[in-house]
């Protein structure tokens, strides 16, 4: 049996954890979780699985609930709610599917109480990584993959030593917009980028696919979970999101890990490995009655953000933090309708472009560095 | 240092591991080989590898060379010497390269000896898989697969759980006739059938490749193999030979191993196994050059040997054992220009039918099954 501590419970991975916590009783049990401002999402959720413990994000919505749960189970809220939640003493494992760095203490928290991670929350690895795999060494944690790329070479890993990786490979579909030339980009709406072709995620993760900044945030996500360098680690553009990624071996031979688009599949590996457990309610792949699986290589001029993104994986340091940040800045604002699409890559090169790099960051200069990039962006708007 | 037998060192198979054992000379000692006919070759491979040991096919090519090698090295020849070959003291690993059942009782001495055992020759699992994994078994022998396609699964399977297997899924190139249709198969060529269109192989597998016998024997060797059920080994047609095959998981995840075609990846595999080795002059696959790989269902009333080896499979006891026979058989005859391309399937169904089957047969019984199948076929021509 694991105790979970599921962050970002009422969001898209965190749906779909519940999925396998409630399909699996006698392996899973939710002891406490965190959830966002969906009050009424966050009330049937305690009502079905009776977790001791409970976080909002707002205090007027933790108060409403303190009031009607009168006792009956531990509520806290805001951001000391969510690192209380990653740590909380009868769980185990924690689940980390939040959105952005906000994700960052919480996770550092959970692993020098030695819980296991099943970490989904790729700004985490992006802005701090080399805080992250540190605690986890000197804690002896082990940091499970969730999303689907990460996953696919962490079962490809299984079995295989380190030395012999040659490349990763991740697979990107190409989001939204994969089909339309940069200046096709030009007007493009807010309700055409939510439109992704394989996948139903959450809105923040769509827009970073049509930009490529997804693929650019696992690129650096990838470099910190396997410790591989940027040079070794590639993308080819492959629109079907069968082949979820790749692992190149230095004899050439290649293992992939594929599948219908259903996150389940990875979150749940992510719970029972180095076990897995049936998932009969998956859509089976069927490779004959889909024909043809395509792959292009990634066009660096026209997914922007992608170049982006190796550039300050591999410049490291405090780089990394402020590609996220101004990221995550500038797909609220296009989200919010106040910046047009491609001005989401010219936001995050402005920031990339006036900051000058820290080695080796802590935690602090890493909160500064974050607060200050959304400050830029948001005066840039 | 691994210290190799190599049986049918001038074939194919034979010829690219000497190819690795030529590049990894701290890791691999060729100590005794069998060669088949081709004296120069022969004579060659002596000159280079030095090995203490020798056995070729023919009495007068072993008095030949007797007299030129004047005591230097062991000699010997036929069966007695290609099972000398397997057993030779001074070897830990044998890799079974030859052609046909006749490999069977060679591989079980060399497992009695508790030989690590990579295994080429799928026939010797098709003849009598239940005899040879029943010895692996009480002898606590590795049996390590070198075909492309069982190299994929078992790297597949590298750290996961057999429990966790749902399915095996072979891939199949379809040979050098996969675009025409049955009707047009009637007057096909030698020639045209020895012209595949992925792998260069040996005569043999080539034309099994094209009956897609091939496919149905390593679905039996899978079942041997690994321990699966025939109606979980699947087989779906991908033109490219890229994926090597695939392992399907209950959780729904697939697994696939990918590389171009080059029998030297999954050779060195089964040699360095569980660890890997840099193969630098392997081409490296580049899916983006590529662009697309295709998959389709198996028509089995078009590839009717497949269905036969199902069946016969399925059937079990003496069954393969007669299916195997009688495809030899037949291919020999088709190669020697005897019959016709389509007069193989005919002639394998009617050794099937007329057959009735023994359930689990000791070796004589195999022995006098294979011999009188081939009688019956020859008597048929």
């Amino acid at each position: 049996m694991k105790n979970i501590s599921l962050l970002g419970a009422t969001g898209s991975i965190g749906t779909q954890t519940l999925d396998i916590i409630r399909n699996n009783p006698e392996q899973f049990k939710l002891k406490a979780f965190s959830a966002g401002r969906n009050l009424d999402l966050t009330r049937k959720i305690i009502s079905e699985f009776q977790p001791e413990f409970v976080s909002v994000q707002k205090k007027e919505d933790y108060e409403i609930l303190k009031a009607e749960l009168a006792g009956n189970i531990n509520i806290s809220y805001g951001e000391d709610g969510l690192t209380e939640t990653a740590v909380y003493a009868h769980s185990d494992t924690v689940v980390n599917a939040v959105l952005g760095s906000v994700g960052l203490y919480p996770t550092l928290q959970a692993i020098k109480e030695r819980k296991t991670i099943a970490i989904a929350n790729k700004e985490t690895l992006v802005t701090a990584g080399h805080l992250v795999m540190q605690a986890a060494k000197e804690n002896q944690v082990a940091l499970l993959p969730v999303d689907s790329e990460h996953s696919a070479i962490f079962q490809c890993l299984q079995g295989e030593n380190e030395k012999n990786i040659e490349s990763l490979i991740l697979t990107a579909s190409g989001g939204s917009f994969r089909d339309k030339t940069r200046a096709e980009l030009t007007n493009v709406t807010v309700k055409e980028a939510l439109n992704h072709p394989n996948w139903s995620m959450g809105a923040k993760i769509t827009i970073d696919s049509a930009t490529m900044m997804n693929k650019g945030l696992e690129v650096i996500e990838a470099h910190w979970l396997f410790n591989i360098p940027f040079d070794k680690i590639k993308v080819v553009q492959h629109r079907e999101s069968i082949i979820h990624s790749m692992v190149e071996f230095h004899d050439s031979s290649i293992k992939a890990q594929l599948g219908t688009p259903d996150m389940r599949v990875p979150i749940q590996y992510a719970l029972t490995y180095p076990d897995r457990l049936e998932l009969p309610s998956a859509e089976k792949l069927n490779l004959a009655q889909i024909g043809k699986l395509h792959f292009k290589e990634m066009d660096f001029d026209r997914f922007y953000c992608l170049k982006l993104a190796y550039e300050a994986g591999s410049a490291g340091g405090t780089m990394p933090t402020v590609l996220n940040a101004a990221n995550e800045a500038a797909v609220t604002a296009f989200l919010d309708g106040k910046i047009t699409f491609l001005q989401i890559d010219e936001l995050i090169e402005n920031s990339l472009e006036r900051h000058n790099v820290m080695k080796h960051p802590d935690l602090e200069t890493i909160k500064a560095v974050d607060k200050e990039t959304r400050e830029y962006v948001h005066s840039l708007i």
